[in-house]
């Protein structure tokens, strides 16, 4: 991160795009934001999957832009008639839409063919944005005050975060631990309150499994502050001990479960 | 679906939790309810990921209940301290918790040990709700009002669907067709621009794939009235041959790709 702040940097997530709410393609673009923003020090607090609906498309940037320090979005940003995204974000500052000679010098350094309408149609981004190249594919996405325009593709969209990488302002990175064990989360309940009282400030999750026959859950820590996060990690593994669970070393089982 | 209207039937999905978000589980319920919801006359209008924040989802239960005809949502029903989905959902309704004792019964009729803290945690639900079994868990969802409260594990979560199949009221169900080609999209775009023109009530999508080393996009059709989606599926047909580009017969190829 270009400069650390202790206060929480948060993004939204905006997946854009009828494939995804139809079932049809299955998102893998929201885990891999998530961890990439958490290591620079930003918080994905909020994600939305929207139609291919301009008015929605428009509230709905509208809303979080105001909302969230970041916001990032994917998908709708091909030659296609369906591809608005660009013209909705547009429309969201109030800006128009214009040709973007470097998008296309970009565009067409990697495509066969001519600047056929539809390669122009990709080369037009709001007015005032900056461009966000890529090394996979020429088509570039963009930035518009806070708001982050991606390809949907998932190593397209990898790409451009690669390009995004020290760029964001960022907050103290979270910090992650976890325990598993074999136990009934309802025998853990207590312990697990009991411990989450003494530390408001480490966020304690517990996520059931199934594995080998047997139940247990993994309980997952985080914090910003990683002595928080440490002295919350001995007490909870004391408090489990203590009640008579004992937790595995080493990676959870696979296979999510029952309570 | 136990009555249908022409009216379009629209649903929003809340997937809670903070593992989401972190990118540490990746969902698996947002395409399986999308497709079992169509099977029902119901579209899936948009997705949210929350995080485990009371605020956070209590406001947004009261905004998406408003908004939509029916709300889902997965996450946050079992017995720990960081499952407070039903506490949530009663305060966005202004109702109380109340202990249910058909909701005990069902828990306690699958599980060994006794009824723990955890487990009457998990029996407590909204004041006026009503249970939804599930033959995998004896843990119960419920529904208030039109939202409709259900486990985050995939198995336990289908389940449930299971048991509300034809209780909803839909609409008519979309119905779609696909045509793949290997062209680059920017090509067919005016192809398809004129299509769509012409067939304002069918969507028409364009998914850019690659495979071999070839370039494609699959064009996908959806519409609630078979009739037009047909002849709109002949109309595309006619013109991208006229335009020179040969589709593909059967399935799409597997790998998405570039513009």
């Amino acid at each position: 991160m270009s400069e650390a702040t202790t206060q929480t940097v948060t993004a939204c997530l905006l997946i854009i795009g009828d494939e995804i709410l139809s079932g049809r393609t299955r998102d893998a673009n929201l885990a891999y934001l998530a961890k990439w923003l958490n290591e620079e020090g930003i918080v994905l607090r909020e994600a939305r999957v929207i139609p291919d609906i301009e008015a929605v498309i428009v509230a709905t940037v509208r809303e979080v832009k105001a909302k969230f320090d970041y916001v990032f979005t994917t998908g709708g940003i091909g030659p296609t008639h369906d591809d608005i995204t660009a013209s909705c974000v547009a429309k969201a500052f109030d800006t128009p839409l214009a040709f973007s000679d470097e998008a296309a010098a970009e565009l067409m350094a990697r495509l066969a063919g001519p600047l056929n309408e539809g390669r122009r149609r990709m080369a037009m981004i709001p007015k005032g944005a900056r461009l966000i190249k890529n090394r996979i594919s020429g088509a570039p996405g963009f930035v518009i005050g806070n708001v982050h325009v991606m390809a949907g593709i998932p190593q397209v969209m990898q790409a451009m975060l690669e390009t995004l990488r020290g760029a964001l302002k960022g907050g103290r990175k979270v910090e992650t631990a976890a325990i598993h064990v074999y136990a009934g989360e309802s025998f853990m309940a207590p312990t697990l309150t009991q411990v989450q009282g003494r530390y408001p400030d480490v966020a304690i999750g517990s996520y059931p499994f199934a594995h080998d026959d047997k139940y247990g859950a993994s309980l997952v820590l985080r914090s910003a502050d990683p002595a928080r996060l440490a002295a919350a990690l001995g007490d909870l593994r004391s408090a489990l001990a203590e009640a008579g669970f004992l937790p595995l070393d080493g990676e959870a089982p696979p296979h999510r479960g029952a309570n």
